[in-house]
């Protein structure tokens, strides 16, 4: 089953049941009014929706066209956005940066923390930056949207907790990141409006490519029409999601609707950009630097600017992307 | 005009009225069903709660006993939770703790952290800790709730969008701090649940104990009957909250509802626990365990243990409380 949210008049969308092909939406409107409604009660929505996504699957109910570019976040507005590092292989690239951390700690616990949740952005939102100079980078990630979690969760919960899978766009101003964690009470202004696919799907609609809690396809991402990376989500994550999900609730439950990034996707190799066509590349701007700066005593590739294209979109090359596209053009503040 | 949100099936609670003594309610259903709605859509809904209030002073409609016990968190979850620092005298106290931060950068921009939102705390809530160990301390802090404001907003939009009042329990567990500070990306364990007074007031209803983008009552605090501080919010808090809106919105904007804290209130003295009657004190225990530490080289008062109740209301002694009281037992999660 996959849904999606369709912009509306209110702020939290239309939810919609999405084809397995992402052809065709019908409205779920006389299950949830939103997906934020359907989380709160997804004993009772779940099957209904499965209902529906089988009729529209069967033919048995027509729909219509679906169009990502009337797609909104799958929740514009969440109570909760938590994203993880579960990537050795970037944190060990960017450590090279200034405002690096302790190089010891994640091997003992995922590193987590909490973002802006009010206002998430649609997959063909501009991404809007106040100037020009802040370093502006994307993240490619795989997230889930969870039920809720009582504190300090076993295992099983936090694994039977997640409900829909998708990917992100983890939006970063470079040059703010070590003001805020050097100086400050953490990340905070180096992390604007995540961006999201059109598209979540539960992990059952997923098969194979859902399995050890983690999402096993490529996440393609290309800046201005090239190929910048297609990492694996599955390969090199040693924080799977429920790891992720249980750090997150050591101290706190988690509510419906609260959604966790694995943190960048990487893939460890000896690239740098340009990459060949089955070179495995970056999903991040940082990472192609760093690893630059390593082979060649300086970084090449530009962080984005006004009028860039980012592209970020899982499954293999030519084949459908399982949750659509985020496709986003860099755009300047206006005055 | 005062609100709060009582308890109800629906997650988001029932938005009602409640009477400038806080003795009286009277549901707001019919203008919003909830806080978040209303503040949705506060061009259309604030003079039609307005209208409410003042048919419940006047008499004119009975309404019920408002009962603070059957009040949730104003926002029982929120899309946005941030805290503020904008005390500078707390910052003073709290830096000779293991995990403090450059003294320099205080004096230029306010500190701002990211809280979890997405399952905020009744007045009556326990506060509820997975473990004895971690320190359990309270801050008691001024808080707004504030409608959209756009990105780098000017002063103007910044003051223009403050909507609600009130206080609360920003609950830290002060042995996670250092770890979420110095080897992660910010804090996060170490801010469980914030709780909240049981009712917001428009800045207008507080006439001059609102004024400088400040609210200017003491905030007592009582910690299992006994008196720790009754500081006052608006002595000595160097950043407003315009200029805590303002650092928030620096590159992303603000969507309505989000929740901005001020930081725990802390008026510069000399005092250290028990404090005289006509004395100060302080709004968190790490405060006063600090200026024991100076004083007689140890702290002295412990951090809060399974058992102790907590008790934060803005107001003078004797006096109504502005907003209500938050009053909350300790407990250990049960296994």
């Amino acid at each position: 089953m996959k849904l999606a949210t369709l912009r509306a008049s209110r702020p939290d969308g239309q939810l919609v049941v999405v084809s397995a092909d992402l052809g065709r939406y019908v409205s779920a409107g006389r299950v949830a009014p939103t997906l934020q409604a359907a989380l709160d009660e997804w004993e009772r929505a779940a099957p209904a929706l499965r209902e529906l996504s089988d009729q529209l699957e069967a033919g048995a109910v027509s729909g219509q066209v679906f169009d990502p570019s009337q797609a909104h976040a799958p929740l514009p507005r969440a109570f909760q956005w938590i994203d993880g590092s579960g990537y050795m292989s970037h944190l060990e690239r960017v450590r090279s940066l200034k405002g690096s951390l302790d190089s010891e700690l994640q091997s003992v616990r995922p590193l987590i923390y909490q973002g802006g949740s009010d206002s998430l952005s649609a997959p063909t939102d501009p991404i809007l930056v106040p100037t020009e100079d802040l370093a502006l980078d994307f993240e490619a990630e795989a997230a889930v949207i969870i039920g809720a979690v009582p504190m300090n969760p076993s295992r099983e919960q936090a694994a039977a907790a997640i409900r829909l899978v998708t990917v992100v766009n983890d939006v970063s101003l470079r040059r703010l990141v070590a003001d805020d964690l050097q100086n400050g009470f953490g990340f905070f202004h180096a992390k604007p409006s995540t961006s999201f696919a059109p598209v979540v799907a539960t992990p059952k609609s997923l098969g194979d490519r859902w399995r050890d809690n983690r999402l096993h396809l490529p996440v393609r991402v290309e800046v201005n029409g090239t190929l910048y990376g297609q990492p694996n989500a599955g390969i090199g994550m040693q924080f799977d999601f429920v790891d992720l999900i249980m750090e997150a609730a050591r101290t706190r439950r988690l509510a419906a609707g609260t959604i966790i990034g694995g943190g960048t996707i990487s893939n460890p190799h000896d690239e740098t950009l340009p990459i060949k066509r089955d070179g495995i590349g970056f999903a991040c701007i940082a990472e192609a630097r760093t690893a630059e700066k390593a082979k060649y005593g300086r970084a090449r590739t530009p962080f984005l600017k006004p009028g860039d294209r980012v592209r970020i979109a899982a499954g293999t090359e030519g084949g459908p992307a399982a949750f659509g596209a985020i496709d986003q053009r860099v755009e300047l503040l206006p005055k």
